[in-house]
């Protein structure tokens, strides 16, 4: 069963269980999409409004932009642990031969490269997320604005709990150029975040507060 | 249908519906809810292994406590949104007489209080699962970091999405003194938040970079 057709309920005590999937990865990818899809109600929340007729069109863009990124962001809620499970049966294949010992090194390798790139993906997309979320707090209906700073707070979560699955991979992957590029990219859109994550939150202190 | 029975699909398309609630205040007690799992999950897979006896007994305190505030916080999942949903009502109520526009003023007064209430109690909750996160990402098994920095970013976002759902409620309290002490509440927990928040984000640098 895919952990997207779990009930809510489901997924939280299926979290909360004694094995390590699903954890922080799916719930990053989780976090992210919750954050889309209030940026999204927000966006409806303002085209639907005569009064906001002002900004009908760029909040019609943002709302196709979110919509797009967050059925992206919700695959990956499965897709790491998948990713994560693939891991951990390359750490079970056999090794008894030099044979095996070989082939269970490459699998791990390659599948450890693949559980790391997927956090980073989402990390990337979480971005996305923030940068709508900032435009929907900006422009939106202000009577939404408590949802649209939420949506900047889901995204950035998520933003920073893939990077921390980002992390915790690392150190098990011996091709240090492909390391050393994820590494690059994943502090590349960390500072794209933290300077995006104080403009929301400079725009809801002046919203909200 | 409860919002904690439908699917993790289910709930993301209804939270990007053009329908206000579930909304923010929903989701704010969700993401606590998540980092509380994953909480959860920490101390299990830490007590679950013998070679970190050490910190058995703490660590199973730690799972005692998450588990209680975990529960409650699920609950708060649904209660924001019919919290909400009251307000909602109140104003729909009739106003064509003066005891009809007496009567519709109280309930928005009164529905308002306790959907401001209920988002303080999110928040005071969502401190709890950022100090027992902190201790499962200081003292936990370390194969599951990640998730225990993860479980403090949920904490956090939940903590301060709740607090922006506060804030946006407070201007229609017109009980002064209700709102002034909630204010003061509110800033407390953000204080005490943000400062953890630091905390988490130092003992997460130190475990995963």
């Amino acid at each position: 069963m895919m952990l997207i057709d779990k009930t809510v309920q489901g997924f939280i005590t299926e979290l909360a269980s004694d094995s390590s999937a699903p954890g922080g990865g799916s719930v990053a990818a989780l976090s992210a999409s919750l954050g889309g899809a209030l940026a999204i109600m927000v966006c409806r929340l303002t085209v639907n409004s005569e009064k906001h007729a002002a900004v009908h069109t760029e909040m019609a863009a943002v709302l196709n932009q979110a919509q797009a990124v967050t059925a992206s962001l919700t695959r990956y809620i499965d897709e790491d642990t998948q990713a994560f499970n693939q891991v951990m049966a390359a750490y079970k294949l056999p090794k008894a031969t030099d044979a095996e010992k070989q082939a269970r090194s490459q699998k791990i390798q390659e599948s450890t490269k693949q559980a790391t790139i997927l956090p980073l993906q989402v990390a990337e997309e979480a971005l996305k997320v923030m940068e709508l979320a900032a435009k929907t707090l900006e422009y939106g209906n202000p009577h939404a604005a408590s949802d649209a700073a939420v949506a900047g707070l889901m995204a950035y979560a998520g933003l920073r709990g893939a990077l921390y699955n980002v992390a915790i991979n690392l150190p098990g992957i011996k091709d240090q150029a492909f390391a050393d590029n994820v590494r690059a990219k994943a502090a590349a859109v960390r500072q794209q975040a933290d300077k995006l994550n104080q403009q929301l939150e400079s725009i809801g202190k002046e919203k909200l507060d």
